[in-house]
């Protein structure tokens, strides 16, 4: 039987109110079997830009990362929020162990190339290392990633978090893992209908979805998440789990599934 | 046959000076065998500290770890520092994995109890982990080993870096490992004459150290260095040697071992 694994990516809504942190790493740390956790930013990155003087550029919601703001987002991202992360599971008894992307080349990344917009040093992910993350599993550990990667030749990059957890599942997944992905995010699932909580769609799979998608039923703002979600779905990941934490643990959300 | 492993300290001299660090990185990448990076903190805490309107306070040469400090030596010391010391390291296709002592629970620390001084968050060593460190060597990784640790029940302290070292050599002698213990400090080793940088005692062992302590042919800054290097000897560790970058690399300096 292949070995379970759960993903969980959490991200700014989570990591910036304290009571939300801590009932997710209480979720995170009582997590069966195999474990990873994937953060994000959140305010704290752009509060230490302006107090450094450095005024937070943002296009379409991504972060241009000039020089100063690479420094700053590594100090923040690695240093502050994945160590504090950290200590706050050993604290549950969670052997957590931190990584960067550079820290074992567990995520490698290129530099995106400048089209219309120059993100500076913001990375493209390239490969996540199943046989190091596989290896460190394999002790007991539960790796924490953060958003910054690197690229090998000396350079870290900023790197969207969703990104590294759908890469990271992929690559479990193809090594044989059976991967459960679940985002964190401020909804308790896909919305039929967005101003009513009560429309989360529980279940999909990409028939469904393709249904959903021709009748206009689901809102624009979730369908890079889905499209997302079922590419990871169609390169092996078991499911892909949306909602908010209370979702998560009660076992509810959108689940994303293969067809059949 | 016990498995060789080489531990190098390397402090504030060399990270703060981009040739030394580059050749410090050259000269760790190189090593044969097992090897463990562990560095301290350097000017850009302070740096950064100042820029953020808190003026550092040292009290013999310690600086004094209040919550805004913490937060600050976090961001630079696990994250700035440390990742960027990996990704070089990853450069030179050596296989870096950075940790604070929260990560994995690789260094257990207590904070500094109040005497006449109060450190605030800063913290003495409790307990290596050598199982989760054998664990990472076994994986072909080398572990680099930031100047932050955690006291398992969620708390970050500010922990000084000859001691990690120290702590770690001795940890992991216990645990079976031949081990050579390299601090790279800003002398070619220790010198009879401090005026005089070619008289560097080559070889020292607890007999002629305590021979040289009672003709005071060692100075005073070297002896809390030298207790702390013939503690680790007394538990188990090889070798330690003392020295500058150029000294390491010709394999000279002062080498402590064990009589006989």
């Amino acid at each position: 039987m292949p070995m379970q694994l759960t993903i969980l990516k959490i991200g700014g809504n989570v990591l910036d109110q304290p009571a939300a942190l801590h009932d997710a790493l209480d979720y995170f740390a009582a997590l069966p079997g195999a474990a990873v956790l994937v953060h994000g930013g959140g305010k704290k990155a752009s509060q230490v830009l302006r107090e450094l003087g450095h005024e937070p550029v943002m296009i379409d919601g991504r972060r241009i990362t000039d020089a100063a703001t690479l420094e700053i987002v590594t100090m923040v991202y690695a240093g502050l929020l994945n160590k504090d992360l950290v200590a706050q599971l050993q604290r549950r008894g969670c052997n957590a162990i931190g990584l960067s992307g550079a820290d074992g080349n567990s995520v490698l990344a290129t530099k995106r190339p400048v089209k219309t917009i120059d993100y500076g040093f913001a990375g493209d992910v390239q490969a996540v290392n199943a046989v190091l993350l596989a290896g460190l599993l394999d002790l007991g550990l539960r790796p924490v990633l953060c958003p910054i990667t690197h690229d090998q030749r000396g350079q870290l990059l900023n790197t969207n978090a969703d990104t590294i957890a759908k890469a990271t599942a992929t690559a479990l997944a193809t090594h044989g893992y059976q991967v459960s992905l679940r985002y964190c995010f401020e909804l308790p699932g896909v919305l039929r209908d967005l101003h009513d909580p009560a429309s989360v769609i529980p279940e999909l799979n990409p028939s469904l979805y393709a249904d959903a998608l021709a009748d206009g039923s689901i809102g624009g703002g979730m369908i890079p998440k889905l499209d997302n979600a079922f590419a990871a779905v169609a390169a092996g990941v078991s499911e892909v789990i949306i909602g908010d934490l209370a979702a998560h643990r009660a076992g509810r959300g959108t689940r994303c599934r293969a067809d059949g």
